[in-house]
């Protein structure tokens, strides 16, 4: 096997230094580690000396003094409810950079901003869809965004080497680019992110009381659901903060198939409420079939299922003759049982190839169910 | 693969056979291949003779036919629906057997075979924690019950040689045996279960009508707290039927919650609304921490992540090069997403290799999150 490096590494960096970082928590520190392993300079600074003295000794970059030349572009990492004021700042003080930040609502801080007369020339706002439930440079990894979808929001007047310069960060980091209004990066982060954070949090809300009979008997389903509950709450405050009214819609929204739900079971004599809690559970295993990177229910793709053996070696080999067979895999899943001899390899694959992906694969001696 | 018992084969078996199980799906069939795993005879029916041969070719157990013995024991694992029909004719049938079943709800069987009149001092109902997504014999596994809580519900009536009997069989497939009442069965897995599906079901339903780009944000949050919404709509229509009143009280505490988060975060000028907010969301993070074994979804396997390049040759390489390094690996699912180079193959793997593994693969040129 040869030391080079596997996934994007190898390609050359777009973003041309020097970068600097406000704010050096998670996403800060995770911005400065990615870029220096790309070979680009990053200057950090940060309110509180000891998050910058960390970040730094992290390796995320080093802490900006005033001898350093001005920044080519400037990255806002702060909490939420100081984005704007960094980004004001920032555009004032490197009035050459292009400057932009990664909070996850768009919306209040540009409209802020604009509110105050700031020249927004020089800002892209964007966000990259990434984070932890613990905050902070010490948990900080550079490959944080790798593959990962990153928002820039964009408008007419924004210049095309202010946009160049921040894709290019974000490609260098590893993100996907997606370009959105802010209007609709907020009502979708809103959808995708923050009803799920307020939904699972107030699921565990309810476990505080419990018995511990009852917590004794938690299984996959209740840790899955309700790990995000974790999360910073006074960093969740902001966020929900800063984009009250598409989340209160879809928590309105939420509550109501909640109540309906809980009305059909409790008097499930009533006509159609059966079917009612039926079309609820079944409009779930749609959505959540809608997404992208789901096992599973995908409909874009076709499943084969292939017996194996239930050795390394023999999933090994499997994939290898896939791609000697010009199969492109567009994901897999690995069924075993221990107590069985045999495990199935489930493959997703264009529906097209199906058909003769099994005919080849049988021809080669796997067996296909 | 050798023939040699894995996993708690050493120990010798508590239960004597021969074991008859009624219902050759996912629990069935896991008890089939775990008591089978330990020696003792197990025989299978089902309604469908497709899913009982399924199951008897999966090393389950072999069909019964009416020339074998009477069974010393009985477990019923149908549908929760036919549970009490099953649990009945197993009593006539077998009156020499002691009857348990396996059914998520546990009141509503034992009311309706109380008010038919039937002689339940053989039977025991019992509830292993245990479950997937997916269910069928296919999705079986011998260590499905494996440091799972095994809930038995005794009463005052039930002969000792009989719990004996049913708690062997709870040990002999790993689980951990937990003495409840019907009514705080009912209640806990209210709690810890059904209030969980409800709420995972209901917030993927909301992704149903959203646009392809909101859905192309999802994140680890979204995925977490929608799994389990992908379980079957009509097994999860008879379990929250069977269990009505508890259901419906927590969904109503738990939608009053979501009203009054809504309300707190419409109106945020509103005494004590900020408050309000933080509260929920600390309380979050308590109900989280109560939770045992919080790490990873499996506490049994370490999880280890794989950036691979998204083409199947890399996948397979990958496999190859861990079985060449002898790791073997318990589980695999791959995460990709759509538009990016870069995929992740999670690996899951015996903690105590998992150290190696992650450095000679890093050796290797791998990168590892």
């Amino acid at each position: 096997m040869s030391a080079a490096p596997k996934g994007n590494g190898a390609r050359a960096a777009r973003t041309r230094g020097p970068v600097h970082v406000i704010g050096a928590g998670l996403l800060g520190a995770s911005v400065g580690l990615g870029l220096r392993e790309r070979g680009i300079d990053v200057t950090l600074e940060d309110l509180s000396p000891t998050t910058v003295a960390l970040a730094a000794d992290y390796g995320a970059g080093r802490v900006r003094t005033a001898a350093d030349p001005a920044p080519a572009i400037v990255i806002v990492a702060t909490p939420p409810d100081v984005a704007a004021d960094a980004v004001e700042r920032a555009l004032t003080s490197f009035p050459s950079a292009v400057v932009t930040d990664v909070t996850s609502v768009k919306l209040a801080p540009l409209l802020e901003l604009t509110r105050r007369g700031v020249d927004l020339t020089n800002y892209v706002g964007s966000h990259p869809m990434a984070g932890r439930e613990r905050g902070g440079a010490i948990m900080a990894r550079a490959d944080l965004f790798v593959a990962r979808p990153w928002v820039i929001c964009r408008d007419e007047a924004t210049p095309a080497e202010a946009l160049t310069l921040v894709e290019g960060v974000a490609l260098d980091l590893g993100g996907v680019l997606i370009e959105m209004t802010p209007e609709e990066h907020d009502r979708s982060v809103g959808l995708v992110s923050h009803l799920p954070q307020v939904v699972s949090s107030l699921l565990a809300a309810r476990l505080v009381p419990a018995t511990e009979q009852a917590i004794g008997l938690a299984g996959g389903g209740l840790r899955d659901t309700t790990r995000i509950a974790a999360s910073d709450p006074e960093l969740w405050m902001q966020i929900l903060g800063a984009n009250r009214e598409p989340v209160v819609e879809l928590l309105d929204a939420f509550g109501a198939d909640i109540a309906a739900f809980a009305d059909a079971l409790r008097d499930p004599a009533q006509t159609g409420a059966k079917r009612r809690i039926a079309d609820l559970l079944a409009a779930g295993n749609r959505g959540v079939g809608r997404i992208p990177g789901k096992h599973g229910s995908s409909e874009r793709f076709t499943t084969i299922t292939v017996l194996i053996d239930d050795t390394p070696g023999q999933l090994g080999l499997l994939l290898t003759e896939l791609g000697e067979l010009g199969i492109n895999m567009e994901d897999l899943r690995l069924e075993h049982s221990p107590g069985a001899q045999i495990g199935f390899a489930e493959i997703a694959v264009l529906p097209e190839v199906a058909e003769r992906a099994i005919t080849d694969l049988v021809e080669r001696g796997w067996r296909t169910l």
